[in-house]
C-alpha cells in the first residue's frame, strides 16, 4: 500500500483527541492495512468513508530524528480539519502562492529562541511551572547544547526557516567576558552545522544588555562609562556573531535605556551616548561587511518607568536627531504598541508610511492589561490589518513576522508549544489571505483613492506639489465659498472589511 | 410576471454601488420585463446568467410609507453580497432557526433612539455636523413629532422589532414640570399609535436624569433634597410612561451618581439617598402594576471621575448591600466595562454568572481610547464571547440587544444610520451563528468539563458540596501527596475557539 | 485715619467667609473708625491685636470699573492667610524676586478666552450650566464685546498680564469667511484698544481649525482640498490677528489631524499634507513680518481617534522629517502628556531636552481619567517639577504658562473663575519656590552631576566625545574587568526632593 | 559629660553626608569631649553655636547587637534636618501626640517580610541586583534564620512595632508537606524569641498560595480539587502559626485566584470553591480559637488577567453574596487600586464607607504604569487623603500601615533599605499632621455639611429617613418648582485642602 503512488496522508486522533498516528492514504484503499484503517473521521459526514471532502493536500512526513519531541510529527496542512484538532495547520499552506509570492515568503515566520526555548513560566509572581527536557543537564553548556538541538528539531517539525535570539539566549555567560565570549564561539559552530544540515536561516541577532546586573541603570545610557564599555564589548562580539551565523538583521531593543525616576537622570547625556553608541555599531559593521539590516525595537515602558525608544515616531524623531535614520529601520512589536496607547497596528502603519518598517515582532497583548504579555497572536482582525500594511509595502524581507511570544505560564505541555505557533500562524495565514482579498478586490482602496481625489486637479494639485500660498487658498474660497460636508463612512469600511473576514 | 408564484427577489446596483431597485426575479424569466431585467450582476460569475449561486431568499418589499429615507429600501438577507453591497443583511435572517430558536429571538435588536434620532455629531470639540430632515421645525414639539415618524420608517425599513427611550429623547423638557409631562403624554400617544401599527415595541425607558443643569451634582445623589424630589417626580412619569408604552425593561443609568471630587462628597450619605431611590421606585412600580425587568446600567466613569455603579460587581455588591438583589438585574454595555479596565466580555460573563444578566447595550469602544466611544459593535470575536454567554443562559428575554452607537460625527449621510446598524446586526449574527457552532459541537465545553471533573468525586465533591474542613484537606494532602501540574492549554482554547470563528 | 501715610491695607471676611470689605489698617489705629475696627482676625493669635505676624505687603485696590465681578477686588497677597481664604494670593507674590527674576517674569501666566469666557458647562453628557452675564445680549457681537470687557475686568483683578485665543472666541463665525473677517476685525480693534489700556499682552493666538462641521474630517489632513483651502484661508486672517495683536506666539493645535478610522485614510498623503501647509504659514508669517515664535501643540487622542502630534517626540520626528524644526517649538499640556501615557512632566522634560520647549499649557487631567479634563493644576509635585525644568532652561520666555483649564461644570459661581486660577497660582509659586530652593542648594543637582562622572575623563570622556571604538571598549573591559554595580539611590532623590515640597 | 541629666542628643555627618556618630549634647557644653565636639553643622545658622533653633527632641541610642546594618544608628527624629539628610525622620515622631493619640498608635507601620528581606531585585527581564549578606548561607535554614536576625534588627533600627509576613518567607518550602511544616516550626520558635526580646509583634501573616508551580490555575479555585486540598492544608498550619505568633490579622491575597482566559474557566464553580474555602478557615480560626482579624486583599490583574477580588467592591459583593461580609474586612493595597482604574484614595474611602475598612498595604505605583511596582508612597497628597480617611473612621486598629512596598531594583545599597523607609514614614506622618489640621480646623468639613443641610429637614429628613415616597416628591416639586443650581466648588475644596498640605 505504501508503495502506491497515488492518494493522501492522513493524520488520526484517538477519542480524546490525542494525535497517535499519520498515515498514508492511497487513492483506492484497501480498507485491511493500518494505513488504510486508520483515517480521519469527519464529523460533518459522520462516516468512515473517502469522500471527496478530504483535503488532506500534503504528504506528511515523520521527522527522522526525534529527540525532544518524540509524539509531534511534521506538522500537517489539513484543510478540513475539525474543531478539536490543532496540531494541523488548516490555513497555513506554506507553498501556496497568493499574489504571485508563496505564503511562506511574504510570512517569512521566525521563532524566537528566548520565549520558546529559555521561557520557564516564572512570573513576578510565581516559580517556575515548565520543565524542559533540554534544560536537564549537569553543566551550563551541556543544557545549552541540548536546547539548540531541541530548537532544530521544533523548527524543522514546525515547518519555520527562520529564528532569531539574543547572544546570552544561546550561550550562557561566563565568568569573565573572555569565557563568555568562548562559550559564544562554541555554540555558534554547532548552530551553524545545524543550519546548514537543516536550512533554517537566522532571521535577527539580538545582545542581551538589559538582564544582567550590571546593566539595571541601562547599557548605551548607563551613568557609569565603565558599563558602557561592557556594553560596546558584548556588541562587539555580537555584531561578529551575527556575520557568523549569516543573519540577516540585527536588532537593538533598549529595555533599560530609560529611565525609573527622572530625579536623577540627564536625559540629555544619555541620549547623546546612546547615539553614540549606535554610531560605533554602525562603523564596526562596515567594518567587519557585515551585511544585514539594523532595526530599533521600540517599547514605551517595562522595564522602566519611560523607555527613550517609546513607539515608532518617538524612535524616528532620535534618528533624525542625531542623522542616524539610514542606518536603521523599525522592528515593531505590536504588545510594545498597544503598552504605548496606540491600537494594535499603528506602529507598523506609521513605521511604513515614513519607509522604516523592518520588521515585526508578532504577538500581542491584552488591551486591559498594562504589561508585555507576549502573547501569540489570535486575533484575525490584527493580523489581517498587519497583513494589509505589509503586502501594501511589498512584503518585509529581510525582515518576517516572528514571534515573540510564549505560551502562558499555565500552559506546561510540551505540545503547547507548537499548538501555540501553529494558532498563530494560522491566523497569521488567515489574515494574509484576508489582506489579498482586499487588495485584489479593491474595494476598499478605490473607496480611498476616490475619497483623496481632490488633491490630483486644481488647487489641490498646487497643495500637494507644495506650490500652494496662503493667498491662493484665501482667493480659492472666495471664488467657491463653503466646502461640503462629506461624510467619511466609518462603518461603511468597517462593513466591507468584515466582508473580507 | 409578478404574478409567479415561484421564483426569487433580486436588488439591483449602479455602478457607483448606490442601490437603484429591487425586484423580483421570477423562477423562469421573460427576459423582457424590467423584473427580469433588473438584476444582480455577479462579479463572480461575471454575466447576467441566473446562476445557482443566486441565493436571495427573502422576498424584498419597499416600504409604502416612505418620509425620511426615500431611497432605501427594506433591507433584504443576501446571501451573497459582494464586499461594496452595505444595505443588506450579509449574516443576519431574522427567520432563521438555530437552536429551536429565531434569530431574531436570541438577538432581540433594539434601536436606540437617542443616538439614531436626536444625535447632532457635537461632540465636546466641535459643533453639530449631522443635519436630519426630522430635526427641521418650527417647534419643538413638531420636531418631535417628525423625529417619531422618521423613527419608525426606521424600525421597519431595518426590520428592528424593538426601540430604547430616554424621556427627554421623546419629548421636550417643558418650561415647569407640569408642561415636560404634558408634553409626554402628547408624544407617548402618538408612539402608542405607531407601536400599534407597526408590531415594534418598546424593549425599555429610562429617565434621563443627568442631562439638566439641575442634576449636575447628581439626581438620586444630590446633596440638594429639591433635586432629589425633581428626580423622583421625574421617575414617577417616567414608571407611568413605561407602562403606558408596555416597555418590557425599565432602566437606570447614574451617570451624575457618583463624584467628582471626593472632598466635598458625603459618599455614604449619597449611597443611602441612591438606595432609598430605588426603593421608592419599587414601591410605585408595584403600585402602578408595572410589570417590567428593572435593569441597573453600570459605568465606571464619565461624565463622573468616579461613577457609583462602576461595573458589574460594583452594582451586585450595592445591591446586597442594601437589599435590592432581588428587584433588579443588570443592563451591561461592553463600551464600559472596558473603561472599568475588564475585558469586552467581562461583564456579560459575571452578571450572567449571578444571575444578574438581564439585557446588553451592544456598542463597543475602542481600548486605546478613554472615553465612551459609542461604537457599533463590528468585532466577530467580540460578539461570539457575548452571544456564547447568551445562549448559555438561555437567551436575554425581556432583554434584548440594544444598539447604543451612534455613527461616527463624520458619517453625515442619512444611509450610514442604516449600513452602521445593518453591519453591526451582521456582526452580531455571526456572533450568534459562531457561538451556536461552538455550543453544538460541544468541544469546548467537553473541555471545561473535563478541567473540573475532580470536583465531581471524593474530595472534590466534599469541596463541593461545602462540607469538607481543613482537617480533611490536609488528611488528603498526607495521604496522596504533591498535586500534579496540569497545563491550562490556553492556546488551544483560543486556536479551538478561532476554528468557529 | 484714611489720610495716615503709615500703615497696612486689610480684608475683612465675615463668619461664612465672604468677602466683606477691604480696609486699610493705620499703623497706630485708633480703634474706633471702621478701617480700625474691621481687620484680619488671625486664629493663630486669637485676638485682635495687629502683631508683629501681619504680614499683608501690598496695598490692595479695589478695581475702578467694575461691570461684571462687582463684590470682587484686586485679588492682594496675603501671606498668613486662613484655610478658608481663597480670594487672596497665599503664595504668588508678583513682585518678589528669585533667582534674579520677579515671579511673574518666572511663571509669565496666561489666562485663556476660551474655557474662562466662552465655556458653558456642557459636556458629553449635559447641558450648559454655567449662565455668565457677558454672554446675554440681542447679537453676537453684542455678546463678543460684552465677552471681551469682562476678561479684561477679569486680568486685571486677577493680576495677569498674558491672554491666549483662538479666532472663533474671540468673534463669531458669519455666514461667510468675508463676514466672519469683518467681525474679527472689529473685535480685534476693541481688543487692541483694551490692551493698550491695561498693558496685558497676548501670549499667543491660535486658529479654531477644528470645530466647525467643515473640518470634521481634518483641516491640513482634510481629504478634500477645498476644506485644507479654508483652513489655509482662515490660517492667514489668523497670522494678520497675531500680528495685529501683538502676539509673541502663534499656537498649531491640531485636534482633527489625525484619523478615526485607519482604513479611511491615507496616512502619507495626509502627513505631507500637514507639512505643507506648515510650509505656507512659515512664507506668511516672513511675508508680514510677524514676530512670533510659532509652536505646535502635541495631543495625542480625543477628538480623533489618534492624532498625528501624539506627543513631544512624535512631533520632533515629523517636524524633522520635513526640515521644519527650525521654525517651530512646542507647546506642552501636561493633559495631554498623560493621555499619551506618559508621566506629567515628561514632554515638558524632553522638549526641553531637545532644546524645542517654547510654552506650557498649565492644566492638569486626572491618571485615572482617559480624556482631557482640562483641570486647574493644583498638585505641588508636578508644579514643582515643571519650574524645575523651566527654571534649568533659563525660563520660558517668549513662552509662558497659560491656563487651558476650565472650572468644572458644577462650578457656577463666577467667584469660581477666580478661585481656580488663585488656587493654580499659588500652585505653581509653590512650585517655583521649591524649584528654586532644590536648584539653590543644589543638593539633587549634586548628586546627578556625581552620578555622570566617568564621563569626563578617559574611555567615559572618549565615549562623551564620540570619537571611541568597540575596539576600544573592548580593550578597556579587557583590562577593567567587570564594571561595579551602583545604586541608582531613587528613594534618596525622592526623599531629598519631598524635603523641598 | 555623659552623665549630665540635661541635655539634647545629635547627629553627626561627614563632608559626604555619611552618618559618622550620633552624641549627647549637653545643656551646657564643655566644648572640649567628643559630644560636645561632635555635633549638627547647621547651615542656616552657619555656625557651630548651639542656638535655640536646635531640636533634636529624642535621644539616640546605638543599637547594642549590630550584625547587619553596622553603619546605620537607630534612626532619630531630626526636626531641622537638612534636604540631604535622609537617614533620620524629619516629620514622624512616634510618640508625639495627635488628637489624642501617639502618633506610631495612629500609624501602626509595619515592614513587609517578603519585599525587604527575600527581594533580589530580580524583574521579568532581568536577574537579581541586590545580594544580602544575610542570604549567604550553606543552607535555606541557615539563610532563614539569618534574615530573621537581620529583620529584627532593622526593625529595631527602623523604630517599627510590627512586621508581615506570608509562609514562605519565613521558611522555605520543602520536599513535603511534612517537611515544609517542620521547617516552619523551627522558625517560628526563632520569631517568637524575637518577637519577645524585643516587643515587635505581628502584623498579620498570610499564607502564599500563588507562587508554587501547583497553584498556577489558582489555589481555592483551582479546577483540580488535588491542589484545592493542597492550598487547604497550607492554610490550616498558616492560621496555627497565625495563632501562635500572635498575628492581629490574617490576610487572603488571592493572585491565583481569577483567570487567565475565560474560555477555560468555569467562572461559578470557582466561585463557590472559594466561598467554600473562606467557610472552611472560619470554622477552624473559631475551633482553634484563633482571635485575628480576616482581612481579604483586593487586585484587579497581575499576576492574572483577572482575578475576583478586582476591587473594594467586588469583595463586597462576593462576600455579600455568599453571606461572608461579617467574618472579614478588607486590607486595601492602593498600587492595587491605581491599577483597576480608580483614583488612589478610591477603595479606602469606599471599603471605609461601608464599614470594611480594616488595613492598608501602604505602597503607590506610578498611574502612568500598568502593573504593581509596589513602590514606596512618597506622595503627600496621597498619605494626606489616606489618613484624612483613616482618622475620621478612628484608626485602623488592629490594621495597620504595611510597607508591601521595595526598594527600587536599581537601588542596591543597604542603607536603600532604610532610607526607602523613612521617606515613606515621613510621608505619612506628613499625612497624618496634614489630616489633623483639616479635621482639627474643620474648615473642609464644615462646608461638606452645608452642602448636604438640606436632608436634615422637610423633605430631605424624609428621604434620610426612607419614608418619602414618589408622589410626594412629585408634590413637592409642584409646590416648589425647579431646584436651584448650586456651585459644587471643586476648585475651592482643593484650594482649602493645598492649604494644609
Amino acid at each position: 500500500m505504501l508503495s502506491s503512488t497515488t492518494g493522501i496522508k492522513k493524520y488520526y486522533f484517538d477519542k480524546n483527541k490525542k494525535l497517535l498516528v499519520f498515515c498514508w492514504i492511497p487513492a483506492t484503499p484497501c480498507g485491511r492495512c493500518d494505513d488504510c484503517i486508520a483515517f480521519f473521521r469527519s464529523k460533518r459526514s459522520g462516516s468512515d468513508d473517502f469522500g471527496p471532502d478530504l483535503k488532506l493536500l500534503k504528504p506528511i512526513e515523520m521527522a527522522t530524528e526525534t529527540q525532544f519531541f518524540a509524539g509531534i510529527p511534521k506538522i500537517p496542512y489539513v484543510l478540513d480539519a475539525e474543531g478539536g484538532d490543532v496540531l494541523c495547520f488548516k490555513h497555513y499552506n506554506a507553498e501556496e502562492v497568493l499574489m504571485g509570492r508563496r505564503m511562506e515568503d511574504w510570512l517569512r515566520f521566525s521563532v524566537c529562541y528566548w520565549h520558546t526555548f529559555c521561557g520557564t513560566g516564572a512570573d513576578p509572581f510565581g516559580l517556575q511551572t515548565q520543565r524542559r527536557p533540554w534544560n536537564e543537564g549537569t553543566t551550563p553548556m551541556e543544557c545549552a547544547k541540548k536546547r539548540l538541538h531541541a530548537a532544530f528539531e521544533f523548527f524543522n517539525k514546525l515547518g519555520v526557516k527562520y529564528y532569531t535570539l539574543h547572544d546570552r539566549d544561546l550561550s550562557p555567560e561566563g565568568m569573565t567576558l573572555d569565557e563568555t565570549n568562548r562559550n559564544l564561539d562554541e555554540m555558534t559552530d554547532l548552530a551553524l552545522e545545524l543550519q546548514n544540515k537543516t536550512g533554517v536561516k537566522v532571521l535577527w541577532v539580538t545582545c542581551n544588555l538589559f538582564a544582567h546586573s550590571r546593566y539595571m541603570n541601562g547599557a548605551a545610557t548607563n551613568p557609569d562609562s565603565h558599563v558602557f564599555a561592557y556594553a560596546g564589548a558584548q556588541l562587539k562580539k555580537g555584531l561578529d556573531v551575527a556575520k557568523k551565523l549569516g543573519a540577516e538583521n540585527f536588532v537593538f531593543w533598549g529595555g533599560r535605556e530609560g529611565y525609573n525616576s527622572i530625579l536623577n537622570t540627564n536625559v540629555a547625556a544619555e541620549l547623546k551616548h546612546m547615539a553614540n553608541f549606535f554610531k560605533m555599531a554602525i562603523k564596526y559593521k562596515e567594518k567587519i561587511g557585515l551585511q544585514c539590516q539594523f532595526l530599533i525595537e521600540p517599547k514605551p515602558k517595562e522595564p522602566c518607568k519611560h523607555q527613550y525608544d517609546y513607539d515608532a515616531m518617538s524612535v524616528i524623531g532620535f534618528l533624525k536627531h542625531f542623522g542616524l535614520e539610514g542606518d536603521f529601520k523599525l522592528n515593531i512589536e505590536p504588545n510594545h504598541t498597544t503598552l504605548a496607547g496606540h491600537s494594535y497596528e499603528h506602529d507598523v502603519v506609521m513605521a511604513s508610511v515614513f519607509g522604516m518598517l523592518g520588521s515585526v515582532d508578532s504577538n500581542t497583548g491584552s488591551p486591559d492589561l498594562g504589561w508585555d504579555t507576549d502573547q501569540f497572536p489570535m486575533d484575525i482582525r490584527n493580523t489581517t490589518m498587519v497583513m494589509k500594511t505589509v503586502v501594501e509595502q511589498g512584503g518585509l524581507q529581510p525582515g518576517g513576522l516572528n514571534f515573540d511570544a510564549k505560551v502562558r505560564r499555565e500552559s506546561t505541555d510540551l505540545e503547547d508549544l507548537f499548538i501555540a505557533h501553529i494558532g498563530a500562524m494560522d491566523a497569521f495565514a488567515r489574515g494574509l489571505r484576508n489582506a489579498v482579498s482586499i487588495i485584489e478586490e479593491g474595494v476598499i482602496a478605490s473607496m480611498v483613492k476616490e475619497r483623496y481625489m481632490s488633491f490630483s486637479r486644481g488647487i489641490g494639485q498646487k497643495v500637494e506639489d507644495g506650490t500652494a500660498s496662503l493667498e491662493e487658498l484665501e482667493d480659492y474660497v472666495i471664488q467657491n465659498g463653503e466646502a461640503k460636508v462629506t461624510s467619511g463612512k466609518q462603518e461603511k469600511y468597517e462593513t466591507v472589511f468584515n466582508h473580507y473576514m
